[in-house]
């Protein structure tokens, strides 16, 4: 490089006039003191030390919360953001205190700088924990940036709550379970002694909360928790539902003209399976789309009852002409614990979300919830023919339709003798009357191209 | 950027001095005629034009090659080359013509610009097909530009010959079939009469033949084909012999103390099973070599008799104190027309180069041989567990050891029984003695970290 050209730079990166805060900005630090702040959990103590709120990790100790004395519904929230390596913290916000112990719990944007990577997702602190891991954004995995400064950008409109870090768009949930409440600055708990002393840094703590212009609709995924309702984001990308919440319409009862008469119940947003005997396919029968589908990303929520059995199918044709439930891939519903299919099959190829009889889902304990609670279900068909199942946002499994590993599973399978099975070019999707209840909601669907 | 900027990078742009010839190169072609030139085959015809020449391709003719008079042996050879898209061109070296219709033979540098990539992957013209696919080297896939001007390399010293694409290292073998012979600019056959017309060019076709200096050693895959050979390139990379192509040593009896008494023979730098009965490691027995591998890329050559059957097995612990053969992951040799083990197992996963009763190997019809001749087996474990089988150059499996699909797959196999079957943290390398004659040479591995 010349002379001229580095001179050029040089004086390029030198500021022509001293930072200034930025006035539409309100600052919830004033950098002296900790007015308007107070510490709700734990016992890590957070210092004020040259203009930054400093806290620092201390042994037996739960997780440490210093928290906004004043409550925010709809904000956009920065903080610039700085932590010692091997520690973990985060930004609750719209957060409380439960009012029998005082415990923290609500929307947190986590910094996990563990190996999976999970910086800038959103876990619900005491409450269901990951709602958005970053499995669902991979993209974002390398936003957060280790022992340097970050920018952390909270949007919390409406029902709408974006993250971002460094400008990368990191999670994006739609909920509306709280919505108001503090925003506070974490210091994680510590395992091992030896990890006490790490600290955590945090300056420049703004906030708007009027005129507020949430940043452009992105293509992220989103997960949209309000029941059986389409965002103006998942519209932008293509996501339709595929249930409309309170009719039959878009579907009817497998090797059936029409929905069946009875079996099925629509109540409260939701589509059920009545109970009856538990058996396949006898009493209302299994129910499938009206369209068929060749590469799709399909979500699904559903809810189990004890014991219950059921199942979402997709590459459905009913050319089979068989007796019970109609043939197609399966991701797997079930009671792992107490319905017997589960120990059925060979290495759990039949419990909670497997390719059914086919290949065992890889389950993240932390993704199985209680029965009674709803699981978010996601199937995804790439037009190459790989296929992935998730489950309450880890994808437990990931194989190739056709390819040389699964001929030879579907060989020595329940499957072996259905004439090319799995492989049609498109089908439908089918919810499966195994004769116990099970509900499902917030059926959606994007083409794949 | 500033006008200043600008100038000074326009003024960069603009060679100080014309381009002229580099002295240290021959010039095959003098820019006006096809003196010292001649058509060998095909009927495409090849023009000078603009100082290059160009050839086109016609319907109803084979591969037409337009040769150099001159046969050359030891060399570096460069040439700026551009074709239309939708055709297939390639350069010649080291080739003949068969004595009986004067059919062109021998190495080619391929331009094949198909999904594939193959350009700059080494053909063996008219004799034994595709010695170097860029499945071996993938990073090169993307070296050749399509509709664009390409620069052209290969070395040929000695028995090793390597390919460069706009210096993007491709191919590289050590082979001596063929020690000299023409340089050839190929115009492909077309299939269909609509793909005449399309048009190759070539210029600035340039040789050094006198102290030639090869280009550094680099990381790339080599094909050596001299039998229990290893090249400075391979030690430089890590790769030994597993077999020194004389003596046992190294190896001993599965189960046993010493290597076989009877049963394998040593003969000519091969390795052999001494044909008995057919059965399952009852006469010589198989053998394992003394060191275990964890991460490894096994190499191997092997050649079958009709009919019959041994393998590959790695992961040998010899803790199951089995009968038959040592347990293991099997890299199966087996001639799939004649033995009839070709027709067991389920959808194919018996036959050759299938990890046994388990993946049926996903086999190139062109990367199958002849039986009697020679196989290039290739085993590849990586660190986390991804392993590949590689048949003369293709990929034809690859699965991750311990995984749920992995998991799925053994738990309905002959290998259900066997607790962690495939799972040791290391094992050793088995050759198995099935009763047929099979001979191996050239094994070679390198640990993987």
């Amino acid at each position: 490089m010349t002379n001229r050209i580095l001179m050029f730079l040089l004086v390029l990166s030198i500021p022509s006039f001293a930072q200034k805060k930025d006035k539409t900005w309100r600052y919830l630090f004033n950098g002296k003191d900790l007015s308007g702040w107070k510490q709700v959990n734990g016992k890590a103590p957070y210092a004020v030390e040259n203009g930054m709120i400093v806290g620092t990790t201390v042994a037996e100790s739960p997780n440490s919360f210093l928290a906004t004395e004043e409550l925010f519904g709809d904000f956009i929230f920065e903080v610039e953001f700085k932590m010692d390596d091997g520690t973990n913290s985060g930004v609750q916000f719209r957060s409380e205190q439960r009012p029998e112990d005082g415990k923290v719990f609500g929307y947190q944007l986590d910094i996990d700088p563990t190996p999976r990577k999970w910086c800038g997702g959103i876990y619900d602190e005491s409450r269901r924990q990951w709602l958005y891991p970053l499995e669902y954004n991979v993209a974002a995995k390398n936003a957060y940036k280790n022992q340097l400064w970050n920018t952390i950008r909270i949007e919390a409109i409406g029902s709408n709550m974006r993250t971002w870090i460094n400008g990368i768009p990191c999670a994006n949930i739609v909920d509306d379970m709280t919505p108001k409440g503090f925003i506070a600055l974490q210091v994680h708990s510590i395992n091992d002694a030896k990890d006490a002393g790490k600290k955590v840094w945090f300056k420049n703590i703004r906030i708007k909360t009027e005129n507020l212009q949430a940043s452009p609709i992105d293509n992220i995924f989103q997960l949209n928790l309000l029941p059986n309702k389409i965002t103006e984001q998942e519209k932008a990308n293509g996501i339709v539902l595929l249930w409309d919440g309170k009719t039959t319409e878009g579907w009817r009862g497998a090797y059936k003209d029409k929905f069946p008469e009875a079996g099925w119940e629509i109540k409260d947003g939701t589509l059920s399976v009545v109970k009856s005997d538990g058996a396949e396919s006898r009493n209302g029968g299994d129910i499938v789309s009206n369209n068929e589908y060749a590469a799709f990303d399909l979500q699904f929520e559903f809810k189990l009852t004890e014991g219950a059995n059921s199942g979402v199918k997709y590459f459905v044709t009913e050319k089979e002409n068989n007796q019970g439930s109609a043939i197609g891939l399966e991701f797997q519903i079930l009671d792992d614990d107490k319905h017997p299919d589960a120990k059925m099959g060979v290495v759990g190829n039949r419990t909670l979300s497997s390719l059914y009889d086919l290949i065992p889902a890889a389950k993240n304990p932390r993704g199985i919830k209680k029965i009674g609670e709803w699981n978010q279900g996601r199937v995804i068909v790439y037009p190459d023919n790989r296929v992935e199942h998730w489950l309450n946002g880890y994808k437990v499994i990931e194989y190739t339709r056709g390819n040389n590993i699964f001929k030879a599973l579907v060989a020595r399978s329940k499957y072996a003798d259905w004439q090319n099975f799995g492989m049609a070019e498109q089908g439908r999707i089918l919810l499966q009357d195994h004769g116990d209840k099970v509900s499902f909601r917030s059926i959606k669907i994007k083409i794949l191209k």
